[in-house]
């Protein structure tokens, strides 16, 4: 793999390579086999680390570089998304590069993050032939699906492998629009909750002898929406709940119905808890509707790394790169990184979103470089 | 037909043949030719006045004695609701008599009635052959069903005729538990209205990209049942407005959904119209939800007979053969007599409703005889 300044470290090479494997969640092993491959040429120790049995099964890799601290870690997954409905202009799966475009399912969600870090670590290897510290990349083939034997896996391997490390970079496409616009150092909780309110069915003529579940849902509903959870706090937006679904299929129109339920989510900042709001919701819920039936799955908690070193490093690269100053963010949607915020501080930074998920999703080959060098600024800032 | 302590006026004898006619809604005539029959021979002038054409043809009859002042009309059907799915004792179209009570559909609901009236009528032209004043009956062969062409289309071919009653006595069950205990003297009103809000889709962890449908329902919603309607008037019990459905049919848990539909009822007294209550849910609608699609259909007015001179003398002749003086009521559910109410002053007594509409409907002989006393007493009152 030649590093040019067409290419510097391979990154464009790896990011094609990586795209020409059609590896859909969760990745049959190609993505993986690839990666692995390429890391153990680099001089890392590759350790596969598949898990689950059967149509679960996952493919992951942990591999490493040196013994030494700092430990920094790059998080990421080979798997991608469907190809979609619809049409796209190349082949998903070719590696096109059409106009300094290269097109493909994952160039920017996030094969081309990952080549950019690999990319990275070539070049700071070639400047520091034997670092005091070490690098390793957590790598799984199951973020987009149900994750349940990827990186939550992976991380009680390493805990009990004594590796857990000093800090870790997730290479997920954090900028909106352009290059350099955001790092995410948190992500907010999620937490989903079904309530089944049991009334007694009756005739509308005669509501004194009927209890309309309707009504009881509604007053918990209004208590529950009626504030703001909160304004925000020092690193994120408000947090917020919303009513997703109301079901009662009731349609005679003189008859008040025997039950009702209702969906909510909610996405909370790090002023709440899943189980404070799951209490709450209880309380006001039994307040107007006792012995509703209700569910509730606290899909994650929301974390926050404060931006302490190694972000402010990794912010300085993407300035000294990009010439803007990345605004750290907590917002939009959860990612692996709120696993891995369970053992080690962990912020996320790479390429620009746009296309993720969508038909023709394509990075370009200027953000591929740029997004080489500010990994490569950054182990140059945090590496001793 | 013998008129005996037994059987006065004949009650028990007309309350069987009619029983014996299975004239589930519509009636297929048989009820209504049997009255016709009976009518005539007491001297009465019978008009057919079958409306509508094919299925929905509907037998009625208008029958009066004499011509004039005052003029006294008596209302009720001969129709009656389908047996049912729940097992009966009896032959519900066997007129069975067991221990003095008389089984069969339409025993309370409301042949019983029709019976006790015209048996009053015998006993009342036995002692007074040549009244001054006139007496009626209006007849339809569809109270329980859609209606359209029976009391409504009868009452407009009467207006026609100038015929138009001074009062008018609905022979409905309109006892709670025992006879004498509640006359009524009006209706509420009833009023369905469908909410449908149209938000924008989107993700939950971005609602400020998205529209929540559902949060704008539950806020009109929430405004519309935040407070009482009324609290009763002179002669109403307080209105009630009632969501009999709120429908989503969202099931993914990340997702604001596109649109919400509501459902609901207003049980409305004197103190309000259709047109009022209409406006205002309009105007709330659109506070939260500009643009929702509201369609209402207004099934009733409410109405009320002020109680003057013949619902006291009804509530007097109650009192002489009851002992107790009946409540004057405004409750309950819908009846032939809110279309009455447009032309004359209506009121409405007849037997026990106990067991309308169920297996086993009955009624005792006793009840039939005090019915038939009591319509007599209330005839002797009246009439000139
Ligand atoms: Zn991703
Ligand atoms: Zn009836």
């Amino acid at each position: 793999m030649a590093i040019t300044e067409q290419d510097p470290g391979g990154v464009v090479t790896l990011a094609r390579d990586l795209i020409r494997c059609p590896s859909v969640t969760p990745d049959d092993g190609c993505g993986i086999a690839a990666l692995a491959a390429v890391l153990e040429r680099i001089g890392f120790s590759v350790t596969l680390l598949p898990f689950g049995e059967g149509a679960a099964r996952t493919p992951n890799l942990f591999a490493r570089i040196g013994t030494g601290q700092p430990h920094l870690c790059f998080a990421g997954h080979t798997d991608v998304v469907p190809v979609g409905d619809a049409d796209w202009s190349h082949d998903p799966f070719g590696g096109e590069i059409h106009g300094g475009i290269l097109f493909g399912r994952g160039a920017c969600d996030m094969k081309g993050g990952i080549a950019a870090f690999v990319a990275a670590v070539r070049l700071y290897l070639n400047r520091h032939p034997r670092p005091q510290g070490s690098i390793s990349l957590l790598i799984t083939g199951d973020e987009e699906g149900p994750a349940t034997n990827g990186t939550v896996r992976v991380l009680e391997w390493i805990e009990k492998q004594g590796q857990i490390p000093d800090f870790c970079l997730v290479g997920e496409p954090t900028n909106p629009a352009g290059m350099g616009e955001v790092i995410k150092i948190g992500r907010r909780g999620s937490l989903n909750a079904r309530i089944t309110v049991n009334g007694t069915q009756g005739h509308v003529a005669y509501p004194h002898r009927a209890d309309n579940p309707v009504h009881r849902l509604l007053a918990l509903l209004g208590e529950l929406t009626a504030a703001p959870l909160d304004t925000g706090s020092e690193w994120f937006e408000p947090s917020s709940l919303q009513v997703t679904s109301i079901d009662v299929g009731n349609t005679a129109t003189n008859v008040i119905p025997a039950r009702a339920v209702a969906r909510l989510n909610i996405r909370f900042n790090d002023l709440h808890t899943g189980a404070d709001l799951s209490g709450w919701i209880r309380t006001v819920t039994a307040r107007h509707a006792p012995g509703a039936d209700i569910h509730i799955a606290i899909s994650g908690e929301s974390f926050l790394t404060e931006p302490h070193e190694p972000v402010e490093a990794l912010r300085a690269a993407v300035r000294d790169v990009t010439g803007q100053v990345p605004r750290l963010d907590t917002g939009g949607g959860t990612s692996d990184a709120r696993f891995i915020s369970r053992y080690c501080p962990v912020a996320e930074f790479g390429l620009v979103g746009t296309s993720m998920h969508k038909a023709d999703e394509h990075v370009s080959l200027a953000d591929l470089k740029q997004l080489t060098a500010i990994y490569a600024g950054f182990l140059e800032k945090v590496m001793r």
